[in-house]
């Protein structure tokens, strides 16, 4: 019987490093969908620059595809679909859209390697006998500048867990995890499972709320912004308070102290601090991952009476400058 | 006996229409401070170009002067200081610094031709047996590209009123107001003038919280603002109804509907909608008057228990984009 297959889709910093992890436990068949560097990584395989994974100079995929559909026409079955391309809730083609053609019911299972909350729901919705694996990524990835690898970096790790769905059975889609979890350690990834995925991304999305989207409308690395003004620094933790007050609305678990713990993690870090994944791609004019960090805060503490007078603000600018970044001629006007 | 003398203090777009406006009247000798473009003031005149006053080649006014210091070492002095400089209420040295040397006792009045709110009380805390004249200006006014004179576009008026000073002769400073209203109607100048000017003040405050902020933050004009998402106009309405709370909770007379009436007169400006002075100063990386505009009404909610979390979010925001801006190296750390 021939190895199961996983896919990565997006071979960004993130999805570089986890089809090399799983090249490198030799447990799979791995493919990938190379959208901007299909032709390098057909021809001459895909390096890695890891402290960590150590350095490959050309791994070899069993499988190079230009799109969901070349691999569906192909007549591959995923046992895995990891995606690691940016959170775009309101993109079209919706990821359901990309993921449709290579989805087998019973066989795949989802893997989410995304940042944000909110974005397994639509999956959910598109394909309902589906497992859904969420993951919070804590690795420093990159792509390299010659545009065929990945340079590893800082930690790699991820805290993962299913996102169980509806009506399924959950002893089967700890199998399908723990599957997963397994290949990803034979290649010595490291992976911390929890059973309440939600509480982890929202931790996460309480973090990026407050730093991507004050790095970004500021324009100011987080050290410079503590700098502006007395203001600063306590417009942070309301911030963080209104998503903290959000979670716990929705019965997600924020350990006491979180808050505290995530402004005391950033004013850590020496002058200038900390620049974000969104002030990069604003400063760039590349679509921002505004709803998922941003835009499901904000309607969840709408739909659960939760007042969010600051992240509704903020929100709104952020999505703006999207807006902007995405419309040249308006913001040219 | 020689005629009295009035200064223009801050000669760009709005100062430089005033004090063509005081020399067509005839009735004062017109001094004015001219910091960029003195030399060609000084000899060649000024240039006045509007549909309103009709165009002049060359106005002579009676002193021109490259700085306060220079004008008191002249030994003129001042009925009437008009400022037209930029708020900056942060800015060193303040105005109170730049008016001492020519402030004279029992005949200077100081006049504020400028945005926002709260720029009357240094002035009183400094000079506290002067009478401080404050107006709403309603007119549109330019620097010639070339540099010697102005230009006068839309409209022209003010509205104008004594910001009357604890202890002081309410019929004494009521003359002093009437005299610069007869100079200023005499040069065709539109005076409205009222009792209460700081409920005028803060009716425009209401106005420039908005579109000031939100252009600058978004770096659209409000056209393009309005489409950027369904929170947009939402947000205009949030930030208005707290300046307005706290204006109402000063004691101010804000007239039922304002809020509605300022949202319309923006909405009803065909596409792309209106820019802003804080957005033109933002992208050209120029000082932002951040505190008269936005930190007043701040610091004013906090002080009477207003909530103004939204106010609070977008002051911050522009704050340190006003830091970026005069910080270049902070901002590229």
């Amino acid at each position: 019987m021939s190895r199961e297959s996983v896919l990565l889709f997006g071979l960004g910093g993130i999805g570089g490093i986890y089809a090399c992890i799983l090249q490198l436990s030799g447990k799979c068949d791995v493919h990938v969908v190379a959208r901007s560097n299909y032709n390098a990584v057909k021809e001459k395989g895909f390096k890695l620059v890891s402290p960590k994974f150590g350095n490959h100079e050309s791994l070899k995929f069993a499988g190079v595809w230009k799109s969901t559909e070349d691999a569906a026409a192909a007549g591959v079955r995923f046992s895995y679909i990891l995606c690691a391309n940016k959170a775009l809730l309101d993109a079209k083609p919706s990821l359901s859209d990309h993921l449709r053609p290579i989805v087998t019911p019973g066989l795949t299972s989802i893997v989410l390697l995304q940042n944000g909350v909110g974005a397994e729901e639509p999956l959910h919705a598109s394909f309902p006998d589906t497992t859904i694996i969420s993951a919070v990524v804590w690795t420093g990835g990159k792509p390299l500048p010659t545009g065929d690898g990945v340079e590893q970096f800082n930690r790699e790790g991820l805290t993962i867990g299913v996102d169980y769905r509806q009506g399924g059975d959950k002893k089967e889609e700890d199998a399908k995890l723990a599957k997963l979890v397994e290949w990803l350690t034979a290649g010595k990834g490291d992976c911390t499972v929890t059973e309440d995925i939600q509480s982890e991304r929202w931790v996460k999305v309480i973090w990026n709320c407050c730093w991507n989207s004050l790095t970004t409308a500021t324009r100011l690395k987080t050290g410079p912004f503590f700098d502006s003004s007395s203001q600063a620094l306590p417009l942070c933790y309301t911030i963080m308070e209104e998503v903290c007050a959000v979670a716990k609305a929705k019965g997600l678990t924020i350990p006491d102290g979180t808050v505290e713990k995530l402004i005391k993690q950033c004013t850590d870090v020496p002058y200038p601090g900390l620049p974000s994944s969104m002030m990069a791609d604003n400063n760039a004019k590349r679509p921002m991952e505004v709803e998922v960090i941003l835009g499901t805060p904000v309607r969840e503490g709408q739909r659960l009476g939760v007042p969010v007078p600051t992240l509704t603000a903020i929100y709104t600018i952020v999505k703006a400058l999207d807006y902007g970044n995405l419309n040249a001629e308006a913001a040219k006007a």
